[in-house]
């Protein structure tokens, strides 16, 4: 039979996406469950909210505390953290070269990469420049790699998965989907994620 | 040496403070905690932000999304939940009465007794005679208390309870104090807050 399915759904620039991008392969491999990496835009859902940029600059407390409580998961973790400057980062460009090897060995890795730079390491994860180190640093030539993330058909299939991402109710990151299109928000779900994914499977 | 204390801070409207108000005892108790029940009001704060309601009402996919992983919650802790209609419910009086109790033997009960009444049997908790029979089920005369509910200094102690949340950086409930100061927001946060509280003493 095959592995049940679970999509984690992230957006590059989302805080909590980080510790969950590092937390869930293992986690999902220890559950027996096939897990699939999409990334999507949450700058076109915001707005559809109503909001120019991201809530956590938007209600000052609420950006206080989550800072403060990522600080502390990602100890926690044994993740290091560092702010990035400025917040949030443009995720536009990433999220195309990802889906542009969005069938490639690399995907995963490159998603991880690219994450680490951002949360880890405070690089400005817009520039072509980083991107394009993140991929050498894969074995990935970079060139074609970023010549395809800026053809028509990636761009189109980037916002074709933030629609899908809007109809199926996600209104943050992460956000997880099992495959009877059971939503759970937030790094804290993860869990609960990947034990209905196997009893959907069971 | 006196036990470490950890404020529980609440708005009996707040629907995630509920599965908080009928687990936090226990789990205390087992982690050597003193914990207080805080009531406030979450209104004035969203009022700060710009919101006239609930944000769960504002933003319906963050809505329906709370509504199904409360009910989620609610199934894994055997709890029973009902949606209180209207939602949100208006919980001045509720919150003035528990502070006209704060030092009686009562406080908490009540407390969990309205959350109950709300949650599991759908009774509007704004109803005066709502209250009066959740404080005669646990043997308390209620005419004087909801007297006292309505008396000028109980009502300035909420206002000032209210201005201690938002200055502790509260901006949403359920949500933890430690003694020196660090805030953890969120049902999914009791057992961090709980280990920071012990950890923070020792």
């Amino acid at each position: 039979m095959a592995a049940p399915i679970l999509d984690f759904w992230f957006d590059f620039a989302s805080t909590y996406s980080y510790p969950t991008a590092m937390r869930v392969r293992p986690l999902a491999d220890a559950a027996g469950i096939e897990v699939r990496f999409r990334p999507f835009l949450l700058g076109p859902i915001f707005k559809a909210q109503g909001w120019d940029t991201s809530p956590f600059n938007l209600y000052p407390a609420k950006g206080r505390h989550m800072w403060r409580d990522l600080e502390r998961l990602c100890a926690d973790l044994s993740l290091p953290l560092r702010r990035p400057e400025p917040f949030p980062q443009n995720s536009l460009l990433a999220a195309r070269v990802a889906l542009a090897g969005n069938d490639a060995a690399w995907h995963e890795d490159f998603c991880r990469s690219v994450f680490r730079a951002e949360f880890a390491e405070g690089r400005p994860i817009d520039r072509p420049d980083t991107l394009a180190a993140i991929l050498a640093d894969l074995q990935v030539p970079a060139p074609p790699v970023l010549a395809a993330a800026q053809s028509a058909e990636v761009k189109e299939r980037l916002r074709a998965e933030t629609e899908e991402a809007q109809r199926l109710g996600i209104f943050g990151a992460p956000s997880f989907v099992t495959a009877d299109g059971e939503l759970f928000w937030g790094n804290d779900r993860l869990e609960q994620a990947l034990t209905w994914a196997r009893r959907v499977a069971g």
